[in-house]
Order: C-alpha cells, then sequence, then structure tokens
C-alpha cells in the first residue's frame, strides 16, 4: 500500500485524542465528544477514522475522570481496537502532556504501549479526518519535527483595544486558521511539554506553538478539506448528521457468484445504477469468502449492498456475504442494508409460487436483524432477451449523451 | 415598541446585502446564496429578516448581472417588499459600493429610495439575523460612526512564513473573528468608499477596516450570537436546513373564539402542550380579525396553528384563521399546517355522524392547500368531566416535579 511504502523503515506512528472538553459553547449538558449522531457518539466515529487506519498503532483517548466509563462502554459497544484511555488534565494542554506520559520512555514488559517515533495529535470532535491528511502531516512531522492542518480564513480577524472598539484588522490572506490534525516527533512535543510554562498549560491551546517557542521547531503547515472543521456549535452537529447519512448512502456493492446468469444480471445492473443514480458509487464484486477488495469496501464504509442469487429459492450467497459483514464487524457501527435479489428465469411460475419459495428468507432476516443487518429480499422475473434490451437501451442512452 | 423608542428622532435606516458571490467554496455550480433550502433560496431567508423589521425603510440586494432576473423572480414569488436590486461589482467591495451610490445625496422625486442615517452591511448568506444584533449596531453606529457584529475565534490563527512554515501563532483571546452584520453613519462608508484605493476595492473584504483607515472611525465591536454564522461550505447548508425545520417546528398558536366550551377547551390544551412537548412554545389567542397580537405571531414565524372550533360541524372559526393567514402572506415562505378541531358535546351522537357532519372540511381543505396552508380537521367527543379531571391530573403531575 501507498501509506506502507511512504511510511518506509520503523517509524511507528501513534496517535492522542485530547476529549476532555466541556462542550459550553454547545448549550448542551453533553459535552459534544459524547454527543449522539444517527445514535452513535461523535467521538465512535473519531475513533473509527484512525482506528481503521492501520499504520496507526495505538489511539490514546485522553478523557475527564467522570467520563472514563462512558469512553470505556463506548469502545467496548463499538468494538474499537488499539484504544487507550487517560485520564485528562484541567486544560487541553494538560490534558495532551498525560496522554504522551503514557508512552514509557523505554520499553516495558509492564506497557503494552511503546513509546512512538511520530505522534498525531487529532481533536475528538474532527470525525471526518482522511487518511490522506494524516499521512501527509505525519511524513512532514518526520521531516521538519512538527506539522499542522491549516484552512483559509472566514472571516477577517480583528482585534480589539481595551474599550472594545476596532484596533486594527488582520489582512486575511497573510493568515490562516490552525486546524487538526497535527503531528511531531515524539521527542519534540514530549520535550515541548516538560519545558512549558504553567501560563502555556493553563491558557495556551496551540501545540504548534509550543513545539515552535520551547524546540524552535517551525511546523510545516499543510492545507486540509473543509471537512477537518471542528464540531463546536449546536449547527455543527446537525451539518455532521447530515454528512453521516450522506457517507452512508454514496456507495452500493453489487455482489455476485461467478454463475453466469447472476454475473450477467449483475452487470447489468452495475451499469443501471452508474448510469441513472449519478450521486451513488456503485462497485461489483465476486463473492468469494476473505475476499481482500471485499475487507477493502467494508473499511470504505459501504453500509449498502445488492446479493444477486442465481437460484430463486436459495440464500446461499446471501447467508456468505451475511457471514463477512458479521466478520467484518461494520454493523456495530451502523445498520447495515442488504437486498437480496434472487432470479427467476422459468417463464411459466406464477409470482406467488415464487414467492412461497423464497419465504425462507424472512426467518433469516428476522435472525440477522439483531446484528444489525437489514435484509430484504426481492424475487426477480427474469427474461434474458428483456434485459439484453435494456442493455441496448442503455447503450444507446450513453450515445444520446 | 422597545426598538422604535431607542431609535428615536428622525434616524432613518436602510440595508445593503451582497449577494454577488460566486460560492466557489461551495463546490457547487448554484452560488450559495441562491442554494435552496426546504425549496426556497437562501437569500429569501435573509431578505425576510431584514424585512420584517419595520425600522429598516429600504433593501438594497446587489447580484451580478447574470442573476438580476433570479432574484427579481425570488422577490416576486415570496413578496419580499421594501427591496432594490442593484447590479453588483467585480469584488465583494465594489458590489456594497454601488449598493451604496443607489442612494441619492439629495431626496430626488425620480428616486423613491431616500438617504438614510445609518446604513446597515450584512450577508446574504447569513440568514438567521435577529433583531436584537441589528439595533444593536444601529445604535452603536450611531454612536460611534460605525460598529460590527465579532465572534470568538474557533481556531488559532497562525502566520506562515514564505516556505509554508510556521511563523507565528495569534494569541486567541486578543483576537475575534469580525462577522456581519455590520452598520455605519452613511456619510463615513460612502466617503470611505470614495476615497480609497483600486486596491482595497479589489483584494480588501473588511468594511470596518475601510471606515478606520479613510475616516478614522474606530467601530465599536459588538459580541454577537453562534447564529450569526456565515453559510460558508455545503455543511453549512445542511445546519442551515436543520435549523430552520427546528424553528418551524418550534412555535404552536391555539386560536380560540370566546365561547366557553372552546375556550376551557383551549386553554387545556394549551397546558397540555406546555407541560408534555417541553421544546414547543405554545401561545393562546382568540381569535379576532386583524388582531394585532395575531400579526406579532406571524412575524414571529409560527407555522403552526390549532384552531379550535366550539361547533363540531361549523368551520367558520377556521375559515376565519385561514383568512387572516392569507392575509399576512406568511403561507408564501412555508407550509402552514392548520389542525381545525371541532367538539362534539353532545353525548349520543356517533363518531360515524359527526364526521359525516365535518366532511365539508374536506372540500375547503383542499381549496386552500392551493395556497400552501394545510388544514387538518379533528373531531373530538368532549366531555367536560373528564377533560377537568385531565386538568387535574395535569396539575398533580406538576406538584411531583
Amino acid at each position: 500500500m501507498e501509506a506502507g511504502t511512504l511510511l518506509s523503515g520503523a517509524a511507528s506512528v501513534a496517535a492522542v485524542l485530547p476529549a476532555g472538553g466541556s462542550g459550553e459553547r454547545l448549550g448542551s449538558a453533553t459535552p459534544k465528544q459524547f454527543c449522539a449522531l444517527l445514535g452513535r457518539p461523535l467521538i465512535s466515529y473519531t475513533v473509527r477514522a484512525l482506528e481503521r487506519i492501520n499504520w496507526i498503532s495505538d489511539i490514546v483517548v485522553v478523557v475527564s475522570l467522570e467520563n472514563i466509563e462512558t469512553m470505556k462502554s463506548i469502545i467496548e459497544k463499538y468494538g474499537h481496537k488499539r484504544i487507550t484511555v487517560v485520564e485528562g488534565g484541567m486544560t487541553r494542554h494538560r490534558s495532551i502532556f498525560n496522554g504522551l506520559k503514557i508512552f514509557p520512555e523505554s520499553k516495558l514488559s509492564s506497557c503494552p504501549l511503546q513509546k512512538p517515533e511520530v505522534v498525531i495529535i487529532h481533536d475528538a470532535v474532527r470525525p471526518f479526518v482522511e487518511e490522506d491528511i494524516l499521512l501527509k502531516v505525519v511524513l512532514a512531522a518526520k521531516e521538519h519535527g512538527a506539522a499542522g492542518a491549516i484552512r483559509p480564513l472566514v472571516s477577517t480577524v480583528v482585534a480589539s483595544s481595551a474599550d472594545g472598539s476596532l484596533d486594527h484588522s488582520l489582512e486575511r490572506a497573510r493568515y490562516r486558521a490552525s486546524e487538526m490534525p497535527q503531528a511531531f516527533l515524539f521527542d519534540i512535543i514530549y520535550q515541548a511539554y516538560h519545558q512549558c510554562s504553567d501560563y502555556d498549560l493553563d491558557y495556551g491551546t496551540e501545540c504548534l506553538h509550543l513545539a515552535l517557542k520551547y524546540c524552535k521547531t517551525n511546523a510545516k503547515l499543510i492545507e486540509g478539506s473543509p471537512d477537518l472543521w471542528k464540531v463546536t456549535y449546536k449547527r455543527d452537529l446537525y451539518a455532521a448528521e447530515s454528512i453521516i447519512k450522506d457517507n452512508l448512502s454514496q456507495q452500493v456493492c453489487v455482489t455476485t457468484d461467478m454463475k453466469e446468469d447472476a454475473v450477467q444480471f449483475g452487470f447489468l445492473l452495475h451499469e443501471t445504477l452508474k448510469s441513472e443514480v449519478k450521486q451513488v458509487k456503485g462497485i461489483s464484486v465476486f463473492l468469494c469468502k476473505n475476499d481482500n477488495h471485499l475487507q477493502n469496501i467494508f473499511l470504505g464504509q459501504c453500509y449498502n449492498f445488492i446479493c444477486i442469487n442465481a437460484e430463486k429459492s436459495d440464500i446461499k450467497e446471501t447467508q456468505q456475504l451475511v457471514d463477512i459483514l458479521e466478520n467484518s464487524r461494520i454493523s456495530v457501527l451502523h445498520p447495515v442494508v442488504l437486498i437480496s435479489v434472487h432470479l427467476n428465469v422459468s417463464e411459466n411460475m406464477s409470482f406467488r409460487s415464487g414467492m412461497e419459495e423464497l419465504a425462507g428468507i424472512k426467518e433469516f432476516a428476522r435472525e440477522v436483524k439483531k446484528k444489525n443487518i437489514l435484509v430484504y429480499g426481492l424475487l426477480i422475473h427474469y427474461n434474458k432477451g428483456q434485459i439484453v434490451l435494456t442493455r441496448r437501451t442503455i447503450d444507446e442512452g450513453r450515445k444520446r449523451r
């Protein structure tokens, strides 16, 4: 994989997620990192965004004492791995420092954590962080000692005088908003925290500033995407929830076995999806157990599946896909929708008797619903001649565009 | 009214809304100010927010040449009043300047606009501006010559060096984000635009800065609410739509005539709403035509009405409320939901015959649906003894809390 190649050698990477905030700007009793988005706490999305990146070895989540049990139950419920929960301090900087202190100076047999070469610091309330920007800040930190994501300023920044009047405005183009993620050579940021003053720890907020002030390290600034924004106000929770809904419906995966009818039908369905439903990305795979390709689709957050079964009453392929879905544990995070399509190629069979033969899927659907996998059966009377016609129609439609 | 009193004397106020932006940060072909929220363009919400304030005499909307017809059709469709559409310039400052130039130096018989004492400048893409902050910036502008809304910074602001590394971070507490609305003595901002350089007009973005640089006017900075934020990215459209949905369902108005049964039932319903549906603000009014109180409720953006009719088959009160709603024209902006409740106090009548007598409401509902008013009929068998019991239950429930 590209990321693995770029991070060559023994570069080990860990991440620290400060999540001790009280969420006072949100106007809610629940700190924003624990607010539910589609029923799941915001912090679980952020943890998942880091966890699915295999070159991040450990994720340290720093929460206030009263939220340690909440955090542990979130990790348990959503099956998060490689997470260590650490008690936070009174301020953001003290919490991050606590998170860094958990890594031992030298290899200890009693501690499963190992001091990383590079440490990522990311906010618990920025759930949409992508591997791309994480890799960029990590590589830049390896080279420059420190790096952080930035964004253009949305508003002009002004300084006010003592009486609350405008003193001066900053020239917007010269400045940037410092966002997260940031990454540091572990020794640099650790040393900076060790040397910095109580004033810094109590009133500062910016890690890049500490690395500059105490280690003379000028962080590399890297332009990030708008998705890096910090969930701060109630409107941001609304926005985040809408983005998650969008993401969940953006991909559909069509799976088939290798049988001719199923493959042909799957191909036509895929083509139709591609041409008719523009905003949806279709993926087609052949269903072979433990398929790496399918695993990558799960990591790509696909939650919609159409499974083509060549036999009208056989749910073997659907069962196989459900097994793979279960093993991938993605349905722990969100409901998975699976449409089990059954082809009826015999021309004489009535719709009613076809439905009766497919009745077994009802019981199966009831069972797997408990695992958050929603199976719907669909019986299609399949006339090859007609379908080929449809395919031709699609081709003609394309030419006209 | 308070605002009228505070704005005593002949202080005239107009507003300029620059809306010439291309929305490139949104990643959409439609400029963000014309993107639809619940089917209605964003700019119509912002225009409405200003238009419902009666001490703003004129609203000048500045749009690019290619959007003038679009803007005019929005004004027509949503019945906006006191709006003048002006063609924008190549940049934000040039557009605002064009908007200011439309006010004549002296009273002209050919121009319906009159030069205001104070001019508000507000972004077309900040739809949730409230009267409170508008009044504050206008009063401060009268006193100080200029004033603008500010917000705390969400992110640390950094300056980068030529090689893209961190040069320094700003101390977050010392700076603020400059937001909108802003207000100016007309002569000050007009003079500032007249004197400023082409560089300012082409590369500047901040009106407060021009007033300071060219008129030595230190604007008063006024802390605004989070709702003042600027719709910039796609996520902001999601957030805005959710906020609008929230606002639409936050108020319900219970109306009755003066008949005893209706009044008693309305009172009980109001009490129940108050205690059972916490997030909803209930308002009760007696229905008298052209009631000022009711007009204020429309201005307060109430879109849900429950009309209590004392007679089981008479829709007189409902018809009267529909007339008032139609005249207020609020249903042009959003669908209005009106539940027409009919009380059946005779104990012996069957449900079926009650429904038959109420059948006339169906035809009525079909008619007014064309005006975006959705009428639903509800027949309630009303036993006074039972209702009193319910009321007692509510009282007891309260004591337990």
